[in-house]
């Protein structure tokens, strides 16, 4: 692709898709709904994972691996779990395929299998009758694992990262003796995913709590961290939920405490998933293409010789690789030496890949034993001498790091508006942004301004509830239950 | 599980359950077939992935994710892959359920999918119809791509590791302009298995090509590393498949070459599994329970202090932790302070689960400033000073590997013999080993002997070829075109 990226400002969503193209992060699949990431997308995806892992490793936790297939009545236990997922997933029904009559293969009728098995769209209901076989006494507890894996959840509508029929995630399951003990991991790791998306993805978010009708399916309490797109869309990128012992009922799962007595066991469990990818697109990159924090970036520096001559080619060379050597392994950097592509050509194409920091070398840089930086959040040209380099280029990431988050605060803070009547909304909403108003805690009146503005609670933010104190509804005029944010997400 | 292990001798099969069972390395899980890695079977597959991952990165390869869903036209267009993979694979038919007449939910016949969906049972379709998209001209390629995934195949008879339904791999999928290019891309990552199976597995493979009836379907030439395990059984411990031009052509995808000519791609691909984690048990495990190489182990010390007063208790723990400090990261370490355990129960639960050293410590050892250490491969225990202390455990690590590999290439050498007749074959192979021979490449004979015998051709061994020539096949007693080797394998 070599056109121009529709801006921003023109089409939204079209600029989301020409960003993934254009940095050929993932691509269409001839399965509806199913994206594949390609390398350079796959490999934004694999830095968070080894970031997250550390974090949970650092945590208490261990991973483990549980089956793809659930059988259809695992489902059924837990009531609100069902509804949740029952309308949305692929089920697999026969194990062999036979010849078909005019060609092709069909499924063999003599194959069908007794019960069908659903693809996991989430783990908890074979996870828990595993658990129900580990745990017997409260020194099994607690338990304390997460699954790297592929989920399907089949969506009509599919937007990529965002929403897709497949995608990959984490899900940490967690089992405890008390019902403060889950609580407290609930929310353990609903700031492990805030500290990950502030200090590795340069997103700052709000924690807060999900109202009712807008919690994962079984669970009592589901904690959330939102984050401010640039068109002023919300997107919930994690989500951490305290399951009670609703899991632990509907599997009966109990446990022999120290005193003899036997109770249902409490749960939590908490994941993100490639949804973030999207997320990082979204909050960072602009009307080029992709923008990356450096700690996130697969490449985060790349080094573009240029040449005239083949004498200039072989010093400029030379220099570049004496260059690369000097910030490899330290800082993950890519000399492009090809020949043929023109500078500028090279120039545009690691923009687009998101790639933070540029250095080129021409012949008159390697005179001066310098190196001519470009930042991809813009800025004028600047000079790198070669001594020092390494330290110079990390620190020059760190600014940029630093610069994209501090970037990405202001516009929610110019973006968070606080409105006292429901008519605000209604004339606000189509503009954007996260509007943090009185609430008072009321199903009907959430579903009524969802039809009407399309605008849902993202979160009642953990912090700043006391806000909330002797204040009445923006919408129905009550007495203020909790301060709420309400927004249009994705 | 407190009962001992079913010896070796007694019932390998057992054994190896038992020995799984008891290390907690994995579990059945309610869904036929496939099973539940636990948090210490996983990360022993963990460790190798990461391990393998750097090799793959160093030869120039990327990780990509391709889509769990492949649409059953796909599979029909390979003519030989579609026979060897339609008879074992997971159908998806509806993408939906409903609330089932008393009670329960069933696929809601509503939502029938046109074309039904197969779970991948490996990816070769899926990707080449991608590439397909991707390559048009030699610029493109060579396209080296990596996936780390899941993949179902419908087993009816399973075992832990070595043959589930569901089960975890790297398949590496690459496309070529050449013929020759290709081929050597299929013999460098043979390559990169063999030193991996050696370097971190502690396991001795033989690497060699695959006869006809033992190839993948739709490979031109399969390439095998061949493993010897304990009870005289081979095990095929990862392949590397030349494709050809049959995956390209099925697809039609095609390259426009420098000079303007179009060609169909050439193509490899390659894999290893859990497989191997079965390996690494079955090669290095005694009757005592799991035994773990240094490279592998998730845990390679674990520290167990030993007390009898509060006193004791007190400067014993500190001493541990201090020992601990000095190993970590460094070293895998864990200290088991559990109270209540009994330090021979301890010993006991830690050996079954494979870890190499153990250090113990008690008040004589905090007085001598030393610990008191076992290995698990056996031999008297023997003490360590504190000072130098993590060198000598490095050192002696190192030791436990070079043994454990050593002891593998010793009962493997002892257990390859050079027959010159199908007679002594057909006497000898129910105590298993590796039955080196001169070959005429013959279907039928191969048919006949794995009949009778049950023997299969694990390999034509790449070193050695030259020793057929003049030979005549122990079997047929034609002219020998081959040296095979044959086994009963898992």
């Amino acid at each position: 692709m070599d056109a121009a990226l529709t801006p921003r400002a023109k089409d939204y969503s079209q600029w989301y898709l020409d960003v993934i193209s254009s940095a050929q992060l993932a691509d269409y699949s001839p399965v509806k709904g199913s994206m594949v990431l390609r390398p350079h997308g796959y490999a934004i995806w694999d830095g968070m994972r080894t970031d997250l892992d550390r974090r949970f490793k650092e945590t208490g936790h261990v991973n483990a691996y549980f089956p793809l297939f659930i059988p259809v009545s695992f489902l059924s236990k837990e009531a609100e779990h069902v509804e949740g997922f029952a309308k949305e997933c692929a089920v697999v029904t026969h194990h062999r395929l036979r010849a078909a009559v005019g060609g092709g293969v069909e499924p063999d009728p003599a194959s069908k299998l007794e019960e069908p098995l659903v693809v996991r769209p989430t783990s908890e209901t074979i996870i828990w009758h595993m658990y129900g076989q580990w745990i017997q006494s409260w020194r099994d507890l607690p338990i304390l694992i997460n699954q790297w894996a592929n989920v399907v959840r089949w969506e009509m509508k599919t937007r990529p990262f965002l929403r897709t029929a497949e995608f990959l995630w984490q899900e940490g399951h967690t089992a405890h003796a008390s019902r403060d003990e889950a609580v407290e991991e609930a929310r353990r790791m609903l700031g492990v995913y805030s500290d990950f998306a502030r200090e590795f993805l340069a997103i700052p978010v709000i924690p807060g709590v999900k109202s009712a009708s807008e919690r994962f399916a079984g669970a009592v309490d589901t904690y959330t961290i939102e984050a401010l797109m640039q068109n002023g869309w919300a997107l919930q990128a994690g989500t951490s939920h305290f399951l009670g012992q609703n899991f632990a009922k509907a599997f009966d799962v109990t446990f022999q405490d120290a005193d003899g007595s036997r109770s249902h066991v409490w749960a939590t469990s908490w994941g993100v998933s490639t949804r973030l990818v999207g997320a990082v697109i979204m909050v960072h990159s602009d009307d080029t293409g992709l923008v990356l924090p450096p700690t996130v970036a697969p490449v985060q520096v790349v080094i573009t010789p240029i040449w005239k001559s083949d004498a200039e080619k072989e010093s400029t060379l030379a220099f570049a690789r004496k260059v690369k050597e000097a910030l490899h392994p330290t800082v993950r950097v890519v000399l492009d030496e090809r020949d043929g592509v023109k500078p500028g050509a090279k120039y545009f194409e690691w923009e687009r890949k998101g790639v933070p920091l540029r250095l080129e070398i021409g012949p008159r840089d390697v005179a001066n034993n310098a190196v001519f930086a470009a930042s991809r959040t813009g800025g004028k040209k600047f000079g790198m001498a070669f001594e020092g380099l390494l330290v110079a280029v990390q620190q020059k990431l760190n600014d940029i790091q630093t610069e994209l988050y501090d970037r990405a605060l202001a516009r929610r803070t110019e973006a968070t508006h606080r409105i006292s009547s429901y008519d605000e909304l209604k004339e606000r909403i189509e503009a954007g942004g996260l509007f943090l108003v009185p609430w008072h805690d009321d199903a009907d009146w959430e579903a009524r301004i969802k039809e009407e503005t399309r605008a849902t609670i993202r979160c009642y933010p953990i912090e700043g509830q006391d806000e909330a104190v002797g204040k009445t509804c923006f919408a129905s005029g009550r007495p203020a239950t909790h301060m709420a944010i309400f927004a249009r997400a994705y």
